[in-house]
């Protein structure tokens, strides 16, 4: 039944109770859920449990209450605003059965607000915003009328935040995050911990990563290996627990030493590591700038390169060769080419590296051309087969792939791939 | 404490327990759980509840058994690889007492699979996944080889479901949706329902839309609403439960039909509808092709362009015009222009359009300049202003915003904004 994980508890551990009828419903995606996780991770607090409730008073009570007999600590998302469906406030206060007081600075604050940034008078829906349960601690939302909240007391401590995520990210980071670091800090010297490590692999599947790995893993031991397959790759995660912070970090430097020989050109990075930013420093290394022809990834690999703050230092631009004329036109890719062997081949992918980096005078440049679906596949070349170049100085090298999934797989999978292949060829690795 | 809720169950109650420490660390979305709600919600089944816990077998059993304690019917993601951090199964067998078999059957299947896709043998860890709990149904996942799995008996019904978001999907939509359809229809005639609608709305602040609608909201009984802002703009969700399917059908179109000319130019659509969709819906009844200009998006409005299925008989293509010496050499921006205004300034945005649609031969087009952040702000104009134009025709509209957020929620928005701008233009609306 699985590996034995150690029993001893980490710094901290906590639940999340994040709330709203629109994540039940599934219209939203809770991202809130997981960043509040990576962050509280980097502080060494562990979520152990997560519910999702709708936005009314017993649900969240329950799931409050219920969290709280676990482990004593609760951070909830979402139900602060205006609204009237907003009632995450009044079903947390009644667990502490701390009565709702009017705070008259923080309605000052918010009054002045509308005034200065808004440009209106404020709405009488936002008055009870200010309400804040007797006894509570106020947190600060500069970013909206929501602040966060903190609550401690007989059934524990709650923390509730504001659930639109610029808000609720900025209150946790400037409010929650050194709040909680001085009680973990004051923890760490007598309690052992729970930390992590991952190693992002791409570019080999998770069945063939882990006949690979299989001997080695047996070796790791405290440390504990969990395999993660997404549309960017197969994140490798090294956990261990019931050890000092110190001996964490020396556990997992020798569990990570261990297994990147082996990763090889596979693994690109550690923990959040995007392979556009790896991308993006290895040009800067090499003081090279990067043009991209997209065709069926329509803007993908762009989008992510310049998601990338400070990319324009490196990153020159790109053609979205989207239709065949544009290819020609923009590329300089010969008609005839596209005509003899279809847009989606090796040498309309050669020409339209060749071109975008000529037009946008860079030394290194990407293209990627492919059948995303749903229609436009053929026998020859079904749905997911996908054409890629990268181009390092005067080094052309391209692959196809066949990526398997919807539309939105493949493009995504697609653009990975792109962005990988130019890695490989930027650190030299042979093998692709 | 908010509105009320009508007590009367819905067609089909369920609990969510999604498996996988990732999942708690935040280092993968959870993009399972919102999915499943949305698929479950179109044939009438409510999520009423959702839990994440870790790879360890106590959680998953204590998730699964409360949830079902209180439903009665459970569907898991994750858990259920070859790797040995998934104990999916065998936890919730355990709850049905059901020990794991060999299902020879299934086991032959997969070593077939791997001999004819993936073209090497089997390896043992893989074994594993044709063991299946007494009783169980096997639920055939063609796109990998963790199968689905149905078990009903004495605590209740649990359906356990692949992690992997294409595998999942698959798996539900061809396995799991045809069996709950079924059950559901059987119960409709006797039972209500819960139904909900969404109206999209955009280039509108959620407190702005909650002021306008305040009359209009207390008319709309036994319907009611809740406001979920997010980057794309503010959803407004119409719920109405405890009446029949068709009653639930009737009562959301006459609240829809009278929100609607409330709403105007704001509102593009219902339910998932996207807004890149509802462009392409217009450009192609006006016979118009779309050609982009961006900057600061990076290839974002393309991409969201491309990522409706069929876009390509509408859409040309595009320039990544990252750099200012590509807006001159490729949209034929005055350099002038930009040394006296500034690269994010109306006469630019305005000229990038024209240059876009020459080099295209679009009679549609967008382009977006701005400053999305960390640096690169100045007083006169602040990270997240941006510029945005819409070309429909011979006509041009620009305009300048301030959108809020990170770098990340900048481009989102940018993206949207300027789609959005496009669209009004397109349906002729004058209020931008």
């Amino acid at each position: 039944m699985g590996h034995e994980r150690p029993t001893v508890p980490p710094a901290m551990e906590l639940e999340l109770v994040t709330v709203g009828t629109e994540l039940l419903l599934g219209s939203t995606l809770d991202t809130n859920a997981s960043e509040i996780a990576r962050t509280l991770a980097s502080v060494g607090a562990r979520v152990v449990r997560r519910a999702t409730v709708g936005d009314d008073g017993k649900s969240i009570r329950d799931a409050v209450g219920d969290a709280l007999s676990r482990t004593g600590f609760v951070i909830t998302t979402g139900g602060l605003g205006p609204t009237h469906d907003d009632v995450t406030k009044r079903a947390v206060a009644s667990l502490f059965d701390a009565p709702l007081e009017l705070d008259q600075e923080y309605l000052r604050k918010l009054e002045e607000r509308f005034r200065a940034l808004l440009r209106r008078p404020m709405p009488p829906s936002n008055r009870s915003q200010a309400e804040v349960p007797r006894g509570a601690v106020v947190l600060r939302n500069q970013r909206g009328t929501a602040p966060g909240l903190w609550l401690h007391g007989t059934p524990g401590t709650v923390v509730l935040l504001p659930g639109v995520p610029h808000e609720m990210r900025h209150v946790l980071a400037e409010q929650v995050v050194p709040r909680l670091r001085k009680e973990i800090e004051a923890r760490e010297d007598s309690v052992s911990v729970t930390r992590s490590r991952t190693l992002r692999t791409t570019g080999i599947a998770e069945s063939a990563l882990a006949t690979e790995l299989e001997d080695l893993q047996s070796r790791l031991a405290p440390v504990t290996l969990a395999y993660l397959p997404g549309f960017e790759g197969t994140d490798l995660r090294l956990t261990v627990s019931g050890v000092s912070g110190e001996e964490a970090r020396a556990l997992l430097d020798r569990a990570a030493g261990s297994l990147r020989p082996a990763l090889g050109a596979h693994c690109y990075g550690e923990d959040d590591t995007d392979l556009a930013a790896v991308v993006i420093d290895r040009l800067r290394e090499r003081r090279m700038r990067l043009a991209v022809a997209e065709s069926c990834t329509g803007g993908l690999v762009g989008a992510r390169v310049t998601a990338v703050a400070g990319s324009s230092d490196v990153f020159a631009g790109g053609v979205i060769c989207y239709d065949d004329p544009s290819k020609t036109r923009d590329l300089l890719v010969p008609a005839e080419l596209i005509a003899t062997h279809g847009a989606v081949s090796e040498p309309v992918v050669r020409a339209m590296v060749d071109g975008v980096t000529r037009r946008f005078d860079t030394a290194a440049g990407i293209s990627v051309t492919g059948i995303a679906g749903p229609t436009g596949g053929t026998p020859d070349k079904p749905v997911g087969t996908v054409w890629l170049c990268a181009r390092v100085a005067d080094s052309d090298r391209a692959v196809v792939r066949r990526l398997p999934g919807d539309r939105d797989e493949v493009r995504q999978r697609s653009a990975q791939a792109a962005l990988d292949l130019l890695r490989r060829s930027l650190e030299g690795f042979e093998r692709l």
